[in-house]
């Protein structure tokens, strides 16, 4: 089989640029209205994307004057549009810091029952005080504990979701036995941040499990997905980078004795399109004159971990930053941006501006065949398995896409003309169903 | 207004008799089919009535063999019926013992956002060591212990739920100010059981918040009924009982300083309806003739808190029972059980006949207008509001209850011909729409 792309719809609001809720043509309660998450599921779906994404913390993130704050709960709003849609993979974000694996598992294992198979989940380790201190602690845990909980997370999960066999359930009518306790493995899990005991209440899921999905690209970050993720985002600036990134993933993954091919990485995009270069410039310039740089520069500074007042709109960033191993945040974002700046020698303003689209990801303005371009190069030069889709303003940006780029894309056999006949969200990515661990030898569907 | 008759729809697989799962028109997968629970809802809403209800616990119970196992997750599976209806109210259990405030009360939030206002929660504490052991704990925390951290979560979650004033978006374009950060306000909450810093990320929702419901009878589910709960599910097995608690549960709402009429008061009734009263009486021996006894004999062992082997099948029970103080489980449903077969002088296997049905809910058999009978008697006689309805096969006992008896309790005036103009799932329990508690004087909105 030729490789194919994939093709993953990153929603948010309005959409990704920070000043896209501004436009005449945007509905700033968007982002709590089912309607509009329709809308855009069914476009995306119209374009054969592999998914839908939900990014998400649970913070109110300080500022309401900036900008739309506050969002419906993911798993909650992709099961509202997994009865609105048919094909499209849902993948809702979730931390490991701030939830119990027993609730959590069973969540998505609901959801990928009543999706049919199309739940996937992008696991966030949640960086920042504030989502702590709604958890009962008073600070941030550090970035390593945080990984490791991730981590023993995972394999209680892992358990769970296994602790049903696929045909546990007998339902003999006749001689009164619905189910046989033999194939069932409660979890008897004790552990260092864990202890659960017993199995799963859902059957096993159409999937076996959500597909695992993960955003972290510091060392921890990329440890943990060699290890557990089937698809990763990540924000790459340039090629090189993104291709040293892609290599090393596959060969992490390879080394923990997993097929490369199993685990897809997908670099951020995001795309402002015109049907000229010029046209595509000034709507990317139309955004930026909309941005208050204010707030740009409190985020910055957040970002930084500088004290507030620290940066100069007119100056560059600080010489004196300290190292990546110092943040205990988000490590990987925070050494892309500090680097974004000093490479192109941005004033704080012009950086504001740069990540006000993207907030680190690639941003790219041209016409349809440019974007397309961009996408077959990352794709073929071994940068990239697919994309994430984050359009600028929504949903004109998605229709667009789907409109102008995916035909160009489909017309150079890179990417699906139709939704095929492999159901789930992991059949889309070409992945294997996964085997119960409790059964060998091993069965593999596909 | 002339007072009206509520009703909830409490949905569970293929009905609420233990055995209904192997009568021939049932599907034994049905508890995880979307398909079914759509049927269900539709056939509720044709009928009606106020709200579906689904109940949960965070845990397997233990036997496959028995019964259907597992369920969707009730928040995840009214999300997607709340897609697929228009005006029903859903109502979803979650435990306050096993949930952290933060995530609950934004699953809550969005539910009651998707639906428009029709979100409802089933507050409960959980009773059990098998859902302890399933979040890290030993033991079952003792009963006062599971009321007193309840208390305190619903605390918590008032102050998130009015986080955002009504009108703290402001969406002024123009200025580029999207919020008021002065209507937001922090929960600042720090008590025994939670500390929560910050607001929640979600804008108040149609209803302010859920409607808040409760279903345990003991004396500390009743003192937290009277403070929080604006309906209450209970089991009752007669009149007389039935308005001793009708009528102390109004008074403790009336001493809390609460209108007495806030308060909905829902006993279940388990009705097996035939068109004569002969008719009726066959359909229940049948479903008590696909009783396997054995396994009623151990969860009855479990609920009385006796060893294994204890009960004897042909024999009443044991004359030296512990009193309810002694039980840290479910406390209230222990006494009603007891006080049960001890009033009837049941066998062990009568009293599992008795119980398969509705586990200690009222079961009636009879006609349509019979069955139309005992509830107009509760409703008019001062020991119910209203009634949870909880059908002994689904979706056969929801459809004559709603073909059949709907149809009788509208002509008598008793209940709605079809949903009004109020939307909000406590606009149909006659109920306020809460005043945000950080607001004076509290504007109060219908
Ligand atoms: C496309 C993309 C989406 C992300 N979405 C989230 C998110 O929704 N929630 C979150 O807490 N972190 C999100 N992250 C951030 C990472 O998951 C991670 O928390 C952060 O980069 C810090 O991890 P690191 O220190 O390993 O780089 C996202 C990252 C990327 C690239
Ligand atoms: C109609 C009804 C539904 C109930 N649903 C649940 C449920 O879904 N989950 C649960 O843990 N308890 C449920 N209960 C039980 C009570 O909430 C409570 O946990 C139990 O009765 C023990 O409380 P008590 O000791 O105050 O009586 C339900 C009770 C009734 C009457």
């Amino acid at each position: 089989m030729t490789r194919t792309l994939h093709l993953n719809a990153f929603l948010m609001n309005t959409g990704h640029h920070e000043a896209s809720w501004r436009l005449p043509e945007s509905d700033p309660y968007a982002h709590v209205d089912l309607a509009h998450y329709v809308k855009l599921a069914r476009i995306a779906e119209r374009g054969t994307f592999d998914s839908l994404f939900l990014a998400d913390g649970p913070q109110l993130w300080s500022n309401l004057a900036q900008r739309p704050a506050g969002a419906l709960e993911p798993l909650t709003l992709l099961t509202a549009l997994a009865t609105a849609t048919e094909h499209i993979g849902l993948i809702a974000t979730a931390s490991t810091s701030y939830n119990s694996p027993y609730n959590l598992a069973r969540k998505f294992a609901s959801l990928d029952i009543i999706s049919g198979g199309r739940a996937g989940w992008n696991i966030v380790t949640t960086a920042g005080a504030e989502a702590a201190r709604n958890f009962g602690l008073d600070a941030e845990p550090a970035h390593a504990e945080r990984y490791a909980r991730a981590a023993e997370f995972l394999d209680v999960a892992l358990k769970l979701w296994d602790s049903w066999e696929d045909d546990a359930i007998v339902a003999d009518k006749a001689a009164g036995v619905w189910g046989d306790d033999a194939k069932i493995h409660p979890a008897r899990h004790q552990g260092t941040y864990f202890s659960v005991a017993g199995a799963l209440n859902v059957p096993r899921s159409p999937q076996g499990y959500p597909l695992l999905v993960q955003a972290g690209s510091s060392e921890d970050g990329k440890a943990f997905a060699a290890r557990y993720a089937e698809a990763v985002f990540t924000a790459q600036q340039t090629l090189a980078d993104a291709r040293s990134f892609y290599t090393d993933l596959k060969a992490r993954a390879e080394r923990a004795g997993r097929n490369p091919d199993h685990i897809k990485v997908l670099p951020g995009i995001v795309p402002v399109i015109g049907s000229t270069e010029a046209e595509a410039r000034a709507a990317e310039q139309a955004l930026e004159d909309h941005i208050v740089h204010e707030h740009g520069v409190a985020r910055l500074e957040n970002l930084l971990h500088l004290e507030p007042g620290t940066l100069d709109l007119d100056r560059e960033l600080p010489a004196d930053l300290p190292p990546e191993s110092a943040i205990e945040g988000a490590k990987s974002r925070y050494t892309l941006v500090v680097e974004l700046a000093r490479r192109e020698r941005l004033t704080v303003r012009r950086l504001i501006g740069r990540l006000g689209g993207g907030r680190g990801h690639l941003t790219f303005a041209g016409t349809p065949e440019q974007v397309a371009d961009v996408i077959e190069t990352w794709f073929t030069q071994g940068a990239a398995d697919g994309f994430n889709i984050m359009p600028a303003v929504l949903p004109s940006g998605l229709e667009t896409f789907v409109d102008q780029v995916v035909p160009i894309l489909r017309f150079r056999g890179l990417f699906r003309t139709a939704y095929g006949p492999r159901r789930t969200l992991r059949g889309r990515y070409g992945l294997p169903r996964p085997a119960n661990q409790y059964l060998s030898p091993a069965p593999t569907l596909v």
